[in-house]
């Protein structure tokens, strides 16, 4: 495989030979050691000097149950920090079938100039985008389709990301060619923006599968982790992340109102029956993959009340933070301004909380649903609020001046109140990607304690951060569950797909040296162990439903690497 | 002396005892010294958690010459560090002759309420001031004199103080009863502001000046230091500090558009001698001085062409930052600009960063003095993109996606290219203020090698922050001079003073354990010591004028505080 160096600057690709160091990484393993070797830490990450990566992952376009994650990688303009999101959809497997192991951006065209990078089983090329310049993703995905052909999978930076919106994201197509699948976090598509990509096309690959070292050990053992993940994942495959809602809100968790309450007795209307009811009333769906292998099938597509689609992957993530976050207890609310953020690439996370800040120093009322619309919609204009809230949560309090920000490192504090799920608080404190629950989500029964005690949770995170790491590389949806009990499966499945012998410990060590890596980076950016923190108004201020604040030692935060 | 408590959520003022460790403190040296006692440093600086403290100089209210300076300290909300910002006029030495060593403001008013501290030689009391709200300055200063005589001095809060603007000021009146002098970086009135403070008064003290211990000798070393002074600043008193504007020129280090240039054949047209023109043809003055122990006298009126009265103190960095470095030329429009700010109570500096940064986006040209005033004026209104200029030149930078932000720490370098300064501009990068000139400003000929060399900066630097740091826990001017050849002098008015046997080495003593309490405030704050550097940008685009980049080793600048 080869990675694919695109040079913006001077509008040139350019396939380069893997260097063998790098042969045994992917995804999220990769990003962040292309990152740590070629970009400035201190470099602006809008500047010409930041790169942003994007790999597939080290198993993905192989047989791999639910192996179809594809990592961007880039310096965040919105933390500052090292940044990597992973994304599902068809682009991952596309580029891995492609013979392209990662795809390094690089330079900035000349202003007003943008391009379409099409990369095909032969080679890539550069061609011009204005006829694509400012268009919302579905239109987009539907216009490139029409211009490259249905096959083709598409990787997208929307409007927003055109307009360098730290909340922008890079949106891939799923099964249906809808750009429903974002790499949402840390406004990895305000820097593709800035460099010029207004989306990337892979044509259809010449070969099906990647084919493993040892096709028929490999075969056995992702026949039996697909049968085993299918059998267990039941809840995802009916309900999607929404069934998250009543767990969440059972243990007085979920974040309603900016963060000021944990529990609301609307949680019903939002939650994952309410979601599978309107999805099997309405002709939309439930049990949907998000890409070839998915076995897990979490994925939805969700119609109004006349059947006609409004939007898929409408996850818990999206439900809480742009609803009961922002006291919106309507699903075909939300489902709407699920829509609106992924047509113009906009996290519905950080914005979510964005407007969730903007409620509480009294723009709109919480609650207020078309406010919250008229602010997505405002974003997508840019007008000055627009670009103010486009910005994210942080930026969001500072123009306002609110205090309660609920924030890490500038990235917005992800749909579980730390004050209750304390080990998701540590991840939230101490990921080197600022507030992330996918870095490390210390859910009821993972870890062997009370989500809620103070003590034993940094041990707790720092063994989820570290197996959801080994999936980040690997390619893994973090579904297939980042758990100690699966770590023979995941050595089996790299070592009998590469023909290396690689140990669970040989797993742990790839993840722990890519997670020193970012740390690395971002101390080098300026990010000091302080930083690893909650907002101190989770320290002080109780969620009053939960009557508990946030009260991990601050020490065992600052240390948290030097624990390894 | 005693300490003022000022608690505004119980809205209740308490006089205490000095604390007999706080004793042979003063200015910057007790700020600093009770911040790092008394706040959390990562608490939020608009909570109410955190504090100001104003702290007349150890030797402010004496006859010792130019001894007039406030100092202001808090969390700052424009940089997240420590603060301190001083300030002329007329307060300090008002507050002193009370008999009072220092305010500390704490808690927080209930939103909607505001109140007038009024401080004595009898006490202090807190009186409602819903009669002041949202006034601006001028008018606040005049009405609060009509209401508490004519003899007070006045501390104000402007109008964006009260919207907790980062940008905002804590403004001082004047000999002349107006409010021209402002402690003026890193949104100190926005603290105030947000505690609920809108003005101090400060009755007339019963005594006229404080008594040294050694008067004859005391009043020796004032004699011969003030005629020293007298003699040696008359480039100050007939220019103003308007007279480095030839100075800076000169050398190609004076920032023109948003530091795109280092020199304009502009310059004459906002020099010192324009100034002083317009001064003296108007009925304008020159060498005033901003207190009554001044003998330097830098500060002047400036007259409009028909003899009315447009500002007072208008000072170099004001005619640069909000003047060449918006491309504006015009010294008229330029004062117009400082009355606006004045009245408003935004710090000129970062106000001015922050137009220019809005002017390389695009929002009004360079040059164009009514699109500045309009900005201004959007300030002051409150609107959102005032709001968003408001925060400053960092926020503005990130609102509207530009990467060529000359901040450090979050706050706007000073009138001084670091490029050609370059002494200066490791000032800038280390100083715990964040990038601030007056922290120890490396003009040529101080230090003794050339401003623009690498090599040795870090040397002249810290001396500077050394002896600048004496000046302001004295409460010195500044422009007395922070020089070695001064210390004898600050030592033998300080020993004088105080009775106590105050070596040159004890002040300087003094003055690192201040620096260093305030680089470990900012340490646990989460500031991390790579945040000691200029801008990546200033390292790789030359300042086309000179032909210079900032090339200082990042190694130096990181262990910049490990020197001791």
């Amino acid at each position: 495989m080869h990675i694919l160096r695109v040079d913006l600057t001077a509008a040139a690709v350019r396939m380069e030979e893997t260097p063998r160091d790098l042969l045994f990484l992917g995804g999220r393993g990769l990003t962040a050691e292309i990152i740590a070797r070629e970009v400035s830490p201190r470099c602006h990450p809008l500047s010409e000097k930041n790169k942003v990566v994007i790999a597939p992952g080290l198993l993905t376009g192989s047989l791999a149950p639910s192996s179809g994650r594809l990592s961007v990688g880039t310096k965040s303009p919105l933390t500052g920090t090292i940044k990597e999101s992973n994304v599902g959809g068809t682009a991952g497997q596309g580029l891995a079938l492609c013979g392209v192991k990662a795809i390094v951006v690089e330079g900035a065209a000349p202003a007003g100039k943008n391009y379409v990078l099409v990369v095909g089983p032969g080679g890539a090329r550069l061609d011009d985008a204005g006829a694509f310049r400012g268009m919302g993703n579905y239109e987009a995905a539907q216009k490139l389709r029409d211009a490259y052909g249905k096959a083709a999978s598409l990787i997208l930076v929307g409007p927003a990301g055109e307009k360098k919106y730290a909340t922008s994201t890079v949106a891939v197509t799923d099964l249906d060619g809808n750009p429903s699948r974002h790499a949402g976090r840390g406004g990895t598509g305000a820097v593709l923006g800035a460099k010029g990509i207004k989306a990337i096309v892979i044509e259809q690959p010449s070969q099906k599968v990647r084919e493993a070292q040892d096709k028929k050990a490999f075969a056995e053992t992702c026949k039996t982790f697909a049968e085993a993940l299918y059998k267990s994942k039941k809840g995802l495959r009916d309900y999607g992340t929404a069934y998250l809602v009543d767990v969440v809100n059972g243990v007085k968790g979920l974040p309603v109102n900016n963060f000021s309450r944990g529990f609301s007795p609307l949680a019903a209307s939002i939650n994952g029956e309410r979601l599978a009811g309107f999805c099997r009333e309405r002709g939309g769906k439930t049990g949907k993959p998000c890409s070839k292998t998915c076995v897990i099938q979490c994925s939805n597509v969700y119609c109004d009340s006349d059947g006609r689609y409004v939007t898929s992957g409408l996850e818990y993530e999206t439900i809480v933070l742009i609803g009961s976050n922002c006291g919106i207890f309507d699903l075909d609310a939300i489902a709407e301004l699920d829509f609106l953020c992924d047509d113009l690439g906009i996290d519905t996370m950080e914005t979510g909380a964005a407007i969730a800040v903007a409620m509480e120093a009294g723009l709109v009322s919480f609650g207020d649903t078309r406010g919250a619309k008229r602010l997505v919609e405002e974003i997508g204009e840019g007008t000055l609020l627009g670009k103010v809230l486009g910005q994210g949560a942080l930026v969001t309090g500072k123009v306002f001046g609110v205090a309660r920000v609920p924030a890490v490192k500038g990235q917005a504090i992800s749909a579980y109140d730390p004050r209750v799920f304390k080990g998701t608080g540590v991840t939230y404190a101490t990921s080197p990607m600022g507030a992330d629950h996918t870095a490390g989500n210390c859910l009821p029964g993972r870890g062997g304690i009370n989500i809620s005690q103070a003590e034993g949770q940094a041990r707790v995170s720092m063994e989820l951060q570290i197996l959801s790491g080994i999936c980040d590389f690997l390619g893994l949806c973090l579904f297939v569950g980042p758990l100690p009990e699966n770590l023979d499966t995941f050595a089996a499945l790299a070592s009998q797909f590469t023909g290396a012998a690689l140990s669970p410990e040989d797993l742990r060590a790839v993840a722990w040296e890519m997670l020193v890596k970012e740390v690395s980076f971002n101390a080098a950016a300026g990010v000091s162990p302080v930083e690893n923190d909650v907002p101190e108004f989770m320290r002080e201020e109780p969620n009053p439903d939960a009557g508990l604040v946030f009260d991990i030692p601050k020490e065992e935060l600052y240390t948290f690497w030097r624990q390894g």
